[in-house]
């Protein structure tokens, strides 16, 4: 590029019309000049060619992709990771915040993917090593889009829970458990003081347990146990499944008395999920199933909180994400990024409610409760629930008893002495390290 | 896990009826002992809890997934890359082949990436770094599947091309070229010589460039050029959208006169495709936005075979890929794997034309074509036949041109002194260094 071609994909804020881009932060390492290389990033994103061969027209003023900001720090080191065919010269590692006009791609999920992950962030000249860290848009794109239909404050109001977390098992055993077994331990849970019992991400509609057998069961247990605790229980059905079946697999799980639905984001798709959360009559639960395989490595691929947002923005009412402790391998700032996500404001789109999850118990409650650091989260414990060595009840109720500590500002070890459920639970899960 | 808990999750192959499993060839690194981790791999993939808490069962011999072959190599270093998290112990690179049973997904693309890249892969305890790098199907399997409905004889039918590369050229300008001026650059491109002028992954239907209007235009493109010509001309219209308007969007395009499509694999789902597929009536192109975003890092992510294979799998009739040469950042041998996996027997599925692209022009069809070794691919310039100096007709000419030399064993340079087209792409594209 000569240097007015590279000026062409530079901008000041104040320049451009907020409302017609939207922003993308990118960390990324480039060899040769980093102006070029981010200039190359926005051009290979939007209007790469900006003229015909021989004409007097320039579509970047309306169409290109502009650098707003830009810091270059130099890698003597050369790059983190060996690519194959990665560019020769001086390294540096950058940090750049871009305006990409969403006229060119408009509000539909894949022509966005395609536009900010796509051939022009992946193969722009000079970059082999980059990742988008954030997203944001502008109220003006937000307004296409429909969001949650539900929200926290939905979800809470379904549930009667409202000022503490919401409790969700995760039925263990489900690989393999026939449905009956698997309704039984299930309804022992809610019995015992979930507000939700929920599919596992991998048990779906199959022949050993097919989703309208498993969703008929689960409902009639949750009715049972909302009569007989006077406190609303839901049942968790999982619907993912193709596209073409997903709102026949809402009818089906809700006809049985399923009370909100799990999908996994990315395996159905954005665009799925959209097209589920425009037929759904109950909550929907994302599951994050694939995101890792893009978003672990440092400095390569897409944070997760950008995925966290378009699961909000496609409409799910609450995201199910990797929690703290190490045993997520996520760092406890990149779970916090993905809260806040759900949180904070986001133009017309609703809140959802954020669920961290990772071999939770009623000791790891406290810990995620001060990290998240408010009550509109949901805890998902599986085995802490479904595997304590008094049955799923006591599972559930440690949890309550758990929380009740907390509440009443009462060290754990106190408030066991007093619940038998919840020493049994530190006495059985204990001896992992809490988060 | 106790040894003999281990051992469940262990098998040799000639234990398993082979009609029942996929197999997943992964590589890892892992802390501990590497037998446990890969034990873990396949417990988390499918059934973690095996029994009950208290009952006499065990689900492995029919759910469990199981590991058929397990190297390992001492990794003093300790891990490639710094996961927060990850676990301590003694480091192993490993690489192990897993036989997971299909009926616990199903033959639906959602539930098998769950299975296959979802929690069970990258978060199972003492593995932080992990990559799938292939993946088999039985033919149980594959038989529930439609596959493509052309593949690379029902595309080479539709063009008359026999015995020789199918010649794409990606209109450019693309971005902010209103669809008159598109089709008008398009018509010569074909005029001159390509089989098929085609939609930038990031041209979809958009206020400024309607679907309709472009496909009309280039449609009416395409009969003048079949006519002028003698040869069948295709217009390739992207319909990149929302699933729920993917068989609206077909049937715009290809009532405008498109004669076939392209469709952004992952960002539009593998489901999508399937849905695309079930609905289409002229072939599929896949391309690949997203991919990169989990394949570049060495011994991390997934594979692009992988993908390669699944959207294969999921119908499209040609799939579009990073090709050779630095400009793709793609190890040669990752090129000709997803080349391969188009092209090798898949049971019943059939196979789809390799589309492996990057900065092309008449100078790298030599090296392409020598690479991929078969006439069995697609070529697929962008500037090398719309940023030709005398334009798209003399851009394309100088492919036939290029490809006459190779068929006739005369030197580029040679048939450059005879053809003025060609002479021209030389002077013009050969000062990069081709592939």
């Amino acid at each position: 590029m000569t240097p007015d071609d590279l000026a062409g994909f530079f901008a000041r804020r104040a320049e451009l019309d907020p409302e017609a881009y939207v922003e993308l932060d990118f960390t990324f390492e480039c060899a040769g000049d980093p102006r070029h290389a981010a200039a190359a990033l926005c051009s290979e994103q939007s209007t790469t060619q900006w003229r015909r061969v021989g004409a007097d027209e320039d579509f970047r003023p309306r169409f290109a992709a502009r650098v707003l900001e830009l810091d270059a720090t130099p890698r003597p080191s050369g790059f983190s990771y060996d690519i194959p065919g990665a560019p020769r010269g001086a390294v540096h590692a950058c940090r750049a915040t871009i305006a990409h006009p969403h006229g060119n791609f408009g509000p539909r999920f894949p022509t966005l993917v395609s536009a900010v992950l796509g051939e022009g962030t992946f193969f722009a000249p000079g970059i082999p090593i980059i990742r988008l860290e954030d997203i944001r848009f502008p109220a003006a794109f937000l307004a296409r889009f429909e969001g949650p239909r539900f929200g926290i404050a939905g979800i809470r109001e379904r549930l009667r829970a409202h000022g503490r977390p919401v409790f969700i098992g995760v039925i263990k055993p489900n690989i393999g458990l026939p449905p009956r077994e698997f309704a039984e331990i299930g309804e022992q849970g809610l019995l015992g003081g979930l507000d939700i019992a929920k599919d596992d991400e991998l048990l779906t509609d199959t022949p050993w347990s097919p989703l309208a057998e498993r969703a008929a069961l689960m409902g009639a247990a949750a009715r049972r146990a909302t009569e007989a605790t006077g406190a609303p229980k839901m049942y968790m059905a999982n619907v993912t499944d193709e596209v073409s079946r997903l709102a026949a697999q809402h009818d089906v799980a809700v006809a049985g008395g399923a009370g909100c639905l799990l999908v996994n984001a990315l395996p159905v798709g954005l665009s799925g999920i959209r097209l589920l959360r425009a037929h759904a009559t109950v909550p929907l639960f994302g599951h994050f199933p694939f995101i890792a395989s893009f978003s672990r490595v440092p400095g390569y691929g897409v944070h997760s909180r950008v995925f966290t947002r378009l699961q909000r923005l496609a409409g799910v009412d609450a995201v199910i994400m990797p929690g703290f402790g190490n045993r997520m391998m996520m760092a406890e700032q990149e779970v916090l990024d993905c809260i806040r996500a759900c949180l904070e404001p986001m133009g017309p789109i609703r809140p959802c409610l954020p669920v961290p999850g990772g071999s939770d118990w009623a000791g790891t409650l406290e810990g995620v409760h001060r990290r998240v650091g408010t009550t509109d989260f949901g805890f998902i414990p599986g085995r802490g629930v479904f595997g304590h060595p008094a049955g799923p009840a006591a599972g559930a109720a440690s949890l309550r008893q758990a929380w009740d500590a907390i509440v009443r500002g009462i060290p754990l070890a106190e408030q066991a002495t007093r619940h038998e459920e919840l020493r049994r639970a530190i006495e059985h899960f204990g001896r992992r390290p809490t988060t």
